[in-house]
């Protein structure tokens, strides 16, 4: 398994195995609920679909690799997986989405009352225990990013269908969405193994970047994928009139037979057959795919220089090595 | 103000004035956001549509009464007022309510999506503010309070509609979804102040007994009341299929037809004009309505036994009134 031909993500999983079996082991007990069985089955739909786990495995490793030798980061992982997984059922009411991970959402499958209360549950699972081990600044740090992911999610909901939502809104909202919770999971490793705060801002910056990153990716992936398997399907953004990066600079670079086209699609949700594929043709038009692709690999090249700052270790590497692995999905 | 004559929650309110104006200014400047700014406008919609901040003030009052001279107090009563407005803005999408406190709901004045995305925000908010003070073991209480909020309404809508609901899970769920944050928010007070474990119970169980009291009064009055100016309706609960004590007391006690009128309406929601009439003719004729009544004023009395084991102090006598009052309004 720790061959060199394995990806970067499942050397770190191979490396942080164990780790990883109490994550999970903790993850199946705490998403119990005794009284009220509708918890643990809408949870275990979504958790159990096979997500890669990998901003809980973001706080293991930057853990390790600082030298980290307690428990805490086995509850801050599976901290850091509850209030992604809470977010992902609230974002499927939200989006009205009917497919996640390649399987029938949680709102499809019982309905939005369920997957917004069941949501609130792991939300608060994920409060008790950030709390448990008692650190006062991973708790601030934690208690942060559900607060900016929040806010994120509210700027995306307000920008969409906005023609006029700039670059630097869109940042806004995929630090928010995405990076937020990136950053909270490196950033709490250093911070529970008391290291310098070169580290932790190190670990922080290589968090934010890497979400950034993966969010570019998945926002090009939307319009440049070919069906990768992960369950979404092509053009999920432009049915949901999401303002996304390459749609960003379509628009900014648009004429006016374009920016009608845009503003009747996007801007009024008049859609019809054909709209989608000449929306592509538009992106590659004012080479808009290509320049979001030229950002995303901006942002891995940043991930892999913040972790240049940290001592050498081979969990440092492979973080590197994985901020190419997202990017390279776009090449 | 302090007249004999004004009720107890005025008079709380008057001796709470000064750190109660401070707890209104923190929850103003928490809800706010610069980058999005649906979720102050969503927010001050109902924050400031007048509910009566009985929640925070339980943590004023408690620590207050404790000796606490800190400041501790004023971020967890905003900490217990978010959380509050938080569920409230998830319950009106779960309950597809069109109005609350006399207003029309966000969720229909904007649209359930903002009200899931606004209230996990301010959720965010709550822990953030809760983290502030940095009293673990009050982080510990309004985190459970949290979990056993949101797994009580997951139970309360699995439960609606299911005939065989007992008292049993009727209680589990209004523990739950009302009792857990009042004692929450009363048990912080004593925490903070470092009182003997003897307050820190006898204030949980004034808090457990307040909260249940005052939820078994709410559901007595959706039968019983007659238009509270609360702006809930008569008969929300049973438009809504909700089995509630005095509705799980008829259908104990209910004859085979009466049984047939019960599985019609509430279990397969097949609701016609004249039903909440004869709903109201079943309740009266099984004594469901008085003996509703009766449990409401044994949890007063409950209330009231608790806060008897504290210290002498004005605010102990209120909060003992206060118990009575709420049941007041089923007299």
């Amino acid at each position: 398994m720790t061959s060199t031909r394995a990806t970067p993500l499942e050397r770190l999983a191979d490396v942080l195995a164990d780790d990883m079996a109490q994550v999970n082991a903790l993850i199946r007990a705490r998403m119990m609920s005794e009284n009220a069985p509708r918890i643990p089955e809408v949870t275990a739909h979504l958790i159990e679909a096979g997500g890669k786990r990998i901003r809980p495995m973001m706080t293991l490793a930057a853990a390790r690799m600082c030298g980290y030798e307690g428990d805490a980061h086995i509850k801050l992982a599976a901290t850091v997986e509850f209030i992604h997984t809470a977010t992902l059922l609230h974002d499927d009411v939200v989006d009205e989405s009917a497919k996640r991970r390649g399987r029938p959402t949680a709102n499809l499958l019982w309905d939005n009352k369920s997957s917004v209360l069941v949501g609130d549950y792991l939300f608060a699972r994920a409060f008790q225990l950030m709390v448990e081990p008692g650190n006062l600044r991973a708790l601030s740090i934690l208690s942060n990013a559900a607060a900016v992911i929040a806010e994120g999610e509210v700027l995306q909901l307000t920008a969409a269908q906005n023609l006029a939502t700039t670059e630097a809104t869109y940042m806004q909202v995929i630090r928010g969405k995405t990076a937020a919770l990136f950053s909270a999971a490196t950033q709490v490793g250093p911070v529970i193994a008391g290291s310098p705060e070169a580290q932790v801002q190190a670990l922080y910056d290589y968090g934010d970047a890497l979400g950034i990153c993966f969010q570019i990716v998945d926002d090009y992936l939307d319009y440049g994928g070919a069906g990768d398997g992960l369950g979404k399907n092509l053009g999920d953004d432009f049915r949901e009139r999401k303002l996304t990066l390459p749609v960003i600079r379509a628009i900014a670079a648009a004429d006016a037979t374009e920016r009608t086209f845009w503003e009747r699609t996007i801007g009024r949700g008049q859609q019809q057959d054909g709209d989608l594929d000449h929306a592509m043709t538009l992106l590659t038009r004012h080479g808009a795919l290509a320049s979001t692709r030229d950002t995303a690999r901006h942002w891995a090249a940043q991930a892999r220089k913040s972790v240049a700052a940290l001592p050498d270790h081979p969990l440092r590497d492979m973080l590197a090595d994985l901020a190419d692995f997202v990017v390279a999905r776009v090449n």
